[in-house]
């Protein structure tokens, strides 16, 4: 499993982080081989108060990757308004899983992968999402087929979760969320209500 | 208020980033003015797997923060034998509150920042925390005084909010909790029981 963490100027660093340090854990508690690459336009991106990311990979062609996943942040909109981005994501293969957490859904949006899907974001940005998709489910993680998003921010180690539990099973689950000591995460999460800030 | 948000090689990113993206937030709901810089030894730090995170101060003398932020990782027992690490964790001023998650705890007891206090830190370091403090308290988040030490990883977000809420007050709190999408954090956690991964 070749996991593309995608990375931009304006993203929300938590929203990166929160699934990336999750994920990556697996290979510490499972016989998944899991291995990643942070991708970005530019050698490396900014958060919104200044703390800089090396790009491990830029502009690769992501038909590389098992599974593309796409961080939030302030700049969304404006990066989903970039040709250059918008076409680069267009570079992952259908079959790949994409992954969002918060307002990355709208970059999967701009790519045209929620044609015809249901999908989940920040909660503040459910109507910005609503052009991109089919309907917008109040849930904290939706998937429809390979597709998988996720609400706000700190979403990201629960849509981390549920991809671990997606490739290995429960019991694999517990093991990597007593290694980050979060108690939160319930299996089967997935499209189900969940409590609000 | 001034933060030193510590990097170092080997740290988990997680634990950084959790509570950085919070308490980065204050200022966007509150009139609290807090800044921060990302303060190491080096001008870069890596993660366990690779994560390069640029540092925007090599070895500042830390008298100039308010607070002092200690993430963990695997390599923090260490980084705690490392006599330039420890000597630069002293230029903290006496009264500047000292914060850790995770086993970020082992370098502010390495610096002897825990020498009479009560704290915690991941419960698979218990053990080695024993030596650092007068009591390990197997709670989410400790305060004694004006050092906060924390759980695992993912206690860095609930470590933020109650940093928030110190700062501030329960309203600003969930304030932030909505645009983190956070639902877990319950004001009044500090030195209370919680539920375990």
């Amino acid at each position: 499993m070749h996991v593309a963490f995608v990375q931009f100027n304006g993203i929300t660093a938590l929203d990166l982080i929160g699934f990336y340090d999750t994920v990556m854990r697996l290979p510490r508690f499972s016989a998944v081989q899991l291995d990643g690459d942070l991708c970005a336009i530019s050698p490396e991106a900014c958060d919104q108060y200044g703390l800089r990311l090396t790009s491990q990979k830029v502009m690769p062609n992501l038909s590389a990757y098992d599974l593309v996943f796409i961080p939030g942040g302030l700049s969304a909109q404006k990066v989903a308004d970039d040709p250059q981005f918008v076409a680069w994501l267009q570079t992952a293969r259908t079959d790949a899983y994409k992954v969002s957490v918060c307002t990355g859904a709208l970059l999967l949006g701009a790519a045209g992968f929620l044609a015809g899907r249901r999908a989940t974001t920040h909660p503040g940005a459910y109507a910005e999402l609503t052009p991109y998709c089919t309907r917008v489910v109040p849930s904290r993680i939706v998937r429809d087929g390979n597709v998988i998003t996720a609400g706000g921010v700190s979403a990201s180690i629960d849509l981390g979760l549920y991809v671990v539990e997606l490739l290995t099973d429960v019991a694999t689950v517990q093991r990597v969320q007593r290694s980050l000591d979060y108690p939160y995460y319930r299996p089967g999460l997935v499209d189900s209500d969940y409590p609000r800030a």
